[in-house]
C-alpha cells in the first residue's frame, strides 16, 4: 500500500513500491488543482528565494493583511500556519477536547490531532445509503456527549458540502465546530457557504483553510486559520517560532490576487468533473456526488475488484490513486480520485477499464456494461 | 526596540521602528553566515521550485540519509524539523519535564517550550566575572533538583562552548540533557566537540542542530535532532505531518556535499572573528571571548550607553544590532552583534565610534581611550 504515512501523494513510496521514476507518474492521489501552481509562483520563488538569508517575518503580517481584506474579516482574527495540517494540531491543542465528534470517513489529520491529546472520539457515520451526506438525526445522536464537533466542509473523501439546514441547526447549538475548509475554494459560490466571516465573531466557529490544493503548492505549506482573537492569541502562543517559511508568505501574497488563475479553475472544474464522474459512472463504478475536485467511488462487488488492487495494478502503468478503504467507514472497495486535465483523465477511465476487463477474479466486469 | 517577537532578525519591525526601507539594513541581530547561502541553493531553488505542486517527503528519506551518512549515526536515530525551534518544542513535549534546569543567559526558546508544557525552571547563572562560562560548582547546585538539562554548546548569546570536564561529568551523571548545537558548525574542530554521534546511542543525550545558522538559510527554516531512535519516533509522532517544506529538504541534502563553502567559512571566521572582537575591545566595549560567528559585548558604566539607546541611534543608520538586556542574566548594557564580512564589520565599528563619541550622557566614552 501507497498510504504508508496516512495520506496520498507519496510518490517516493510510490517509487520505491513501484519501481518507476517518481516523475513518471500521474497522480490521482492528492487532490491538487492540475492548473496550478500559479505562473506568479515562479517569479515569486525566482526573486524570494534571495531574501532566505533573512528570516521570515514571524507575524506573518503582509499574508494576514490580505487575507483580511480579501475575506473581510481582522487580520488579529487569522492565523497562518505551516500548511492547515498545523492549524488542526494547534487548535486541538489550544481547545483540549474531552470528546471529539467526527463524522467520518473524514480527513485522518482531525483523528491524529485528537489521539495526540488523549481526546475521545465519537462516530458520526456518513452513509453511503444517504450519499455520505451529513445527517441531522445522527448528528443529534452525538452533539450532546462532545464538547466540539470536527467536521470537513467540504468533507474530504467524501466531496460533500454540509447542507445549509445542517450548518444553521450546528450554529444554534452553539457547540464548539471547527470547520475545515480545505477544499472550499473549489466551490463555485464559494461565498454563500463558506463560514469564514462568521467565524472571527464567533467564539464557538473556527474555520482552516488550506492554500495548498486550489493553488497546488503543497510542498511549500501554507494554510490559515480564522477565529475569535482571542483563540487565535492561544493558538499563536503554541506555534513553533518562524512556523511558516518565507517563500510560502510571498507565494501566498501572490496568488491571493491571481483573480485569473481563481476563474480559470473553476471553469475546469465546471467541464472536467462532470465528465470525469460520469465516465466512472459508466465503467459500473459507483460515484458519489461530488461539490469538489475529487471522486469517491467503489467497484461493485460483482467485479471482484478492490481499491487495493486497483492501487496495485494501474501503479504498475504509472497511474495512483487513492486506496480509501483506510478511511474509516468504507470498505475495501472504495478509492478516491482527484479529477485532473482532460488527457490525464482519458488516461485514467482508460486503464480503469483495462484493469476491470482483465481482473481475473471474475472474468471481467461482472456484467457491468462497459460503454466509455 | 525591535525584540517584540523574542528575536533578532526581524527586518520589518526595523522597517516599521526606523522608517527605511527593509532591503537597507545591516543585520548584525541575526547571526547568520554572511558568506551564505552557498551558490547551490540557487541552483536548487531554480529547478526544485517546479515541484511544488507535489507534497514534501512525509518521512525526509533523502536528507536523513545524507545527514546519517555525514555524521555515521542511523537514520532512525534522526528527526528534521521546521527550524530547530520546532525541535526544541516536540523534544519539550516528548520528555514533559517538571523542573528544567536552563542555564541563563540562554535562547529564549528553551524556555518557552517550557512554559508551553507548564514546566518549571532552575536557573544555572551564567557569569559575568567567570567569562559566561558554564561551571561545575553552578551545575552541582542545581543539577539534583532537575529532570532535564537544555543548554546551548556553544551557548547563544554568550558564544561559549560548554568545557570538556563539564561535559563529561553532564554525561557521567546520565541526568537527561538537551544540547542545541545550533552554531556548532562555526567551531574549527567540530568533530571534537560536538556530542551528536553519542545522541544516537544514548537514552540520556538529545542533541539538536539548526542549519539556518551555517547555511545562511533561516527563511526556508531546517533542522535536525539526534536521538535515541526510541525518542525520535515518541517525537515524529506529534509532529505535524508535511512539516518539513519540500524546498528545506532539497536545500539541505545539497549544501551538505558543499565542502568548499563550508571551508571557506571557517577561513573567514578565523581571520574576522579576533579582528572584529579586537576592535570593539579598542573602543573600550567589554568583550566576550566566543567560539563562534557572533560577539557578546557591554558599554562600560562610564559611557552612560545602554544597549537600547545603541539600538535606537545605530538602526537610524541603518544598522541593528541585538539588545541583549532582553536575555534573563544580562543587564541594559549588553548586546549580542554576528560577525560578519569586512566592509560591513568596519561600518559597524565606525557607527560605535561616532555614537560613542557623539553620547550625551557623559560627553563620550567616559575617558575610555580611543585606538580604532
Amino acid at each position: 500500500m501507497l498510504e504508508r504515512y496516512g495520506h496520498g501523494g507519496d510518490l517516493l513510496t510510490a517509487q520505491e513500491t513501484f519501481g518507476l521514476p517518481k516523475e513518471h507518474f500521474t497522480d490521482f492521489s492528492s487532490n491538487m488543482n492540475p492548473l496550478g501552481p500559479p505562473a506568479c509562483v515562479r517569479e515569486i520563488v525566482a526573486e524570494g528565494w534571495k531574501d532566505i538569508h533573512k528570516y521570515p517575518d514571524p507575524a506573518v503580517r503582509a499574508l494576514r493583511g490580505k487575507l483580511a481584506h480579501k475575506y473581510g474579516v481582522d487580520p488579529e482574527s487569522i492565523l497562518v500556519g505551516n500548511g492547515a495540517a498545523e492549524l488542526i494540531d494547534l487548535i486541538v491543542r489550544v481547545l483540549k477536547p474531552e470528546r471529539t465528534g467526527l463524522a467520518r470517513p473524514s480527513f485522518s489529520e482531525y483523528e491524529e490531532a485528537v489521539h495526540k491529546t488523549d481526546g475521545k472520539l465519537l462516530n458520526i457515520p456518513l452513509l453511503a445509503g444517504n450519499g455520505f451526506a451529513l445527517a441531522e438525526s445522527e448528528l443529534d445522536r452525538v452533539m450532546s456527549h462532545t464538547d466540539l464537533l470536527f467536521l470537513g466542509h467540504p468533507n474530504n473523501p467524501t466531496g460533500r458540502l454540509i447542507a445549509g439546514d445542517v450548518l444553521d441547526m450546528l450554529l444554534r447549538s452553539k457547540r464548539r465546530l471547527v470547520l475545515d475548509e480545505a477544499f472550499m475554494d473549489f466551490i463555485e459560490d464559494e461565498q454563500s457557504h463558506s463560514m469564514l466571516p462568521l467565524a472571527s465573531q464567533s467564539r464557538d466557529l473556527i474555520v482552516i483553510r488550506s492554500m495548498t490544493k486550489f493553488y497546488s503548492i503543497p510542498g511549500i505549506r501554507l494554510g490559515f486559520m480564522v477565529a475569535h482573537p482571542e483563540l487565535i492569541r492561544e493558538a499563536r502562543r503554541l506555534q513553533v517560532q518562524w512556523s511558516v517559511n518565507d517563500l510560502a508568505q510571498r507565494i501566498g501574497c501572490a496568488v491571493l490576487e491571481d483573480t485569473p488563475f481563481e476563474e480559470a479553475s473553476r471553469r475546469w472544474l465546471r467541464e472536467e468533473k462532470p465528465w470525469l464522474s460520469a465516465q466512472l459512472g459508466s465503467l459500473g463504478l459507483e460515484v458519489v456526488p461530488s461539490d469538489v475536485n475529487f471522486l469517491l467511488f467503489s467497484f461493485p462487488k460483482a467485479t471482484g475488484m478492490t481499491a487495493a488492487n486497483a492501487q496495485q495494478l494501474l501503479g504498475q502503468q504509472g497511474i495512483l490513486l487513492r486506496d480509501a478503504s483506510h478511511f474509516e467507514g468504507l470498505d475495501e472497495r472504495y478509492c478516491r480520485v482527484a479529477v485532473r486535465l482532460r488527457a490525464d483523465n482519458e488516461k485514467l477511465v482508460a486503464a480503469l477499464t483495462m484493469i476491470l476487463d482483465a481482473f481475473p477474479v471474475s472474468g471481467g466486469r461482472g456484467g457491468v456494461h462497459h460503454e466509455a
